[in-house]
């Protein structure tokens, strides 16, 4: 299995970072812009081989697609961060570009590759490269649902005071801070509803600390995240590259489930070793519709702006 | 088991981060002084528990030593780097002050922790933990030699074309450019001499790299590598935490070993519960002895400052 | 870490190779009664070292208690199977009388240990522990429901067509085909109920394969199963040794939870350095209330057998 | 990737679950000509899943081969041990029928498969797979040095009173007593020749009870050992399935390396996505060469009896 990782900030190299940590690749290659960084990045990942246990090999290089070629998977990191005075307009105007040329260059050298999409506004890229390039839709996939239910868990344990482990929750929707559906009446301890657990009142102290996972990051951080986003990537990597058949909630191109068309936005999908090889429809009530309907008017906003 | 890391900056986070992978410890406290920042760092390393499988609780703190109480081993990362226009002296008297105060504050809630120095100049700042505590010379250890050997060992593989775990090595000795002595002679591919597989002149080449190992990947990423010490770190907190009695080259005070004395400088130790439970004392041939004595001359200096 | 393993055969093996896997403990003693057993199959697994990555040394011991030492968990594996002519009455007397001496000698070499029972019967098995020893209950722990909930997810998973670990679901009673009370309404995929998924039909057959899961490997292999009894003791083990507080449903004394009292039975407890930290009641509808008492009465009996 | 494991017994158990526990393979697939035997291994095996976190399906089957299809790598473990009053010839001849059945079937529906040969006498019916099948050289690998030389490890290990990672030995030859050629001469500990650490003494000893290592076991177990193999072989597949270039010393098909002809016998060889990648040839001693000669010898005698 060969993998790349376009971008080598702090996300992209968790990618490679944590893909390398769970050894089932013989290779990912950790591309950047930026004259030596990538090479740089996978230079120290990689004397960390011999503590860390593992064999595969991590491949720094600046911008010579060539050398990813035959991919099996590729991951794009890219893009930039909104800067003062920049209109959203503008941002999403630059991260196209750069999205678009990232994919067309992966695929030109792995035209079988299937690839998945971080670079933000997620449900955006992953529905522009949907747009901008002949991959069947099964072969493209948006990182976001599984992030999003990390850091749900991480709440719900936080609350519980329990392991993260022996907690279980999923985020759908779109990924930001309003448009995530965080699915509380399923979450579960040990398969016990939360419920039994956690009052309403802090249950909905969770619910509103899980959508500002990100921001609250970045308020403590200075920046955004990456260690849990370089995480949650390297699941979705080996749930595909190893055929695992697992489910996690993922932007995908949906074409009438959940009541919705034509728009990439987090449901739950079963990935292996072709993609994504099932969009799973679980049961809604009301209110999580609608929740999902107002989440995907949101995508489409941002759609618009490309 | 709880382990503390103090410094939240690339390199404690990245101690946090493998200590909690290896997932033998109970907790790990992440102590900073810049308000938020470990508590941020805590959390996005967290949030990775269920997406990477460890149930290592991992805490953020902003300086509160009280929160550390207890740790089986401390870890000090803290200090500054050179600014242009600071002499040396002037480098090394502020993380004197830094180094002196963190082990001060460590041992006053962890009287019987073992205490592992990352912070540089590295060697010297181990002496300076001997000199200004009260711990006895086996809870002290100065993490050098196992980043340095992993760098060794990386170079060796590259220039093997063999993956790292196929390679063995041991760089001794003091922890910079100039000081370090990897012991070539030794250096073996599955037990067989890598003077079977590579030239002399590749060799040399080898040694040269690994020599600038630090100062290489400075040039590329813009700033200090952090993976790599990262998990060396956590080979050494795991040896002794889970009491393997592995060996690993670390900066500890000599007593006459090596014909040195009065010193920290990496030598070949083994870890276990008791921290350096033995010094090992390998023979060396003259050109090795001769270079570990220019070493100490040059840690020598370095303490001199002091 | 020490933990002692008594019973070197297929399952006791099982434990040691598994908590040596998981690689926190520092040592692991199996001991057995037949001369060189347990040093056969402590050296096989040593041999597995270098192997499978890990440094939990194990040793192997014939019937001298002295080596286990200052355990901090031991478990018992010990007994005999029924053999034929054999009554149940004269079973449980037989293996009564090696629990309380296996117990006495481990617990006269690590009297501030915690144990973890798997003797068959095992609920009965663990209250004589309780009855024979000073050992306060939260140090005395039986296996059954762990081993029984990882048998329960194996056949949701096979009637979901999904990999184990994206199920979850719990088994609490007592350990045997009658006694066991799967929570099949809690049971869950990815956090979305089962019943979404399945058929009422097949959902009974999931629970009536659940049952007999024991009996069914013991047509298949000739012999009782080993492997997931081991797995599930090495989890119990690392939740306690590495504090985790994880939740595991496990056989222990009642003093009124769920309406019983003086009995041991499988109810969720929280697992940590303490052994049983907390017995956790959930709530359970009319059905599986009444599901409980009668495995109570079943577990009754047999205890009256002592 | 698909791996399959012919034969259930202990051994091939021991490398299905290890390969499972391993993580990179999508599949495995155990077959046994036992009614229902491999099917009660693999779901004892699956039940581990959720307790040893692994994602590897592991199917097992009743001597239908059509299940193992387009498997990547096949392990051939079948083999009935020598009987009393069994003649030499006779078990070979019964196993040699065995493995070219076995070998024929596996080819047969996995046509492009790389073969791992475990069955005794391990060398011979490596051999024997060579003249029976059209497999090219390069996939087909007779698994005996890795076990040899963990063994070897481990005594070394023993001896030195250090972790067995942080020794490293190989042992080339024969897969038996008199033809394994340990190479005490290269071992090392963290790269240190263990000559420094063991006397002359010392050093024998290792190498005899190296030598009469499987026998050791199987006074002590009562059957032969099984562990081990499994974990040996898992290493190999997962070098080969991973493509890691690491380097074993496996019965190969020798063309003149070490001065031999048509036989399959221990070498060091680098092992990757197509099997064997190179045979790599060390420098010998005198001593060694002769002992190689001589340990050839002895496998000649055997493969002449088929």
């Amino acid at each position: 299995m060969k993998i790349t990782v376009v971008g080598a900030g702090a996300v992209g190299a968790s990618c490679a970072e944590y893909i390398a940590i769970k050894n089932f690749a013989s290779e990912v290659v950790l591309l950047d812009i930026k004259e030596g960084f990538a090479e740089g990045k996978a230079m120290d990942l990689m004397q960390t081989a011999s503590l860390n246990g593992f064999d595969t090999k991590i491949t720094g290089i600046t911008n010579d697609y060539s050398v990813t070629a035959k991919s099996d998977v590729c991951v794009i990191t890219s893009g930039i961060p909104r800067k003062p005075g920049m209109t959203r307009e503008e941002l999403i105007g630059i991260n196209a570009g750069i999205v678009k040329e990232v994919s067309s260059s992966l695929i030109k050298h792995s035209p079988d590759t299937i690839i998945i999409v971080v670079s933000n506004p997620m449900d955006t890229m992953t529905y522009l490269v949907h747009k901008s390039t002949d991959l069947p839709k099964h072969r493209i996939i948006g990182m976001g649902g599984a992030l999003d239910s990390a850091r749900f868990k991480y709440r719900l344990a936080e609350a519980l005071e329990a392991p993260i482990s022996d907690v279980d929750g999923m985020v759908i929707g779109g990924h930001s801070d309003t448009g995530m559906v965080p699915l509380t009446r399923l979450a579960t301890r040990n398969s016990v509803p939360v419920t039994e657990f956690l009052s309403e009142d802090r249950l909905s102290q969770v619910l509103e600390d899980t959508k500002v996972g990100g921001a609250t990051l970045t308020k403590l951080l200075g920046t955004s995240a990456w260690y849990a986003p370089g995480a949650a990537v390297s699941g979705l990597v080996q749930a595909i590259a190893c055929d695992q058949k697992k489910m996690f909630p993922c932007s995908v191109l949906l074409e009438g489930e959940y009541g919705l068309y034509d728009i990439c936005i987090g449901a739950p999908v079963i990935l292996g070793r072709n993609g994504i090889e099932k969009i799973v429809e679980i049961e809604l009530n009301d209110a999580e519709k609608a929740h999902m309907q107002k989440s995907a008017e949101g995508v489409r906003k941002t759609n618009d702006l490309l």
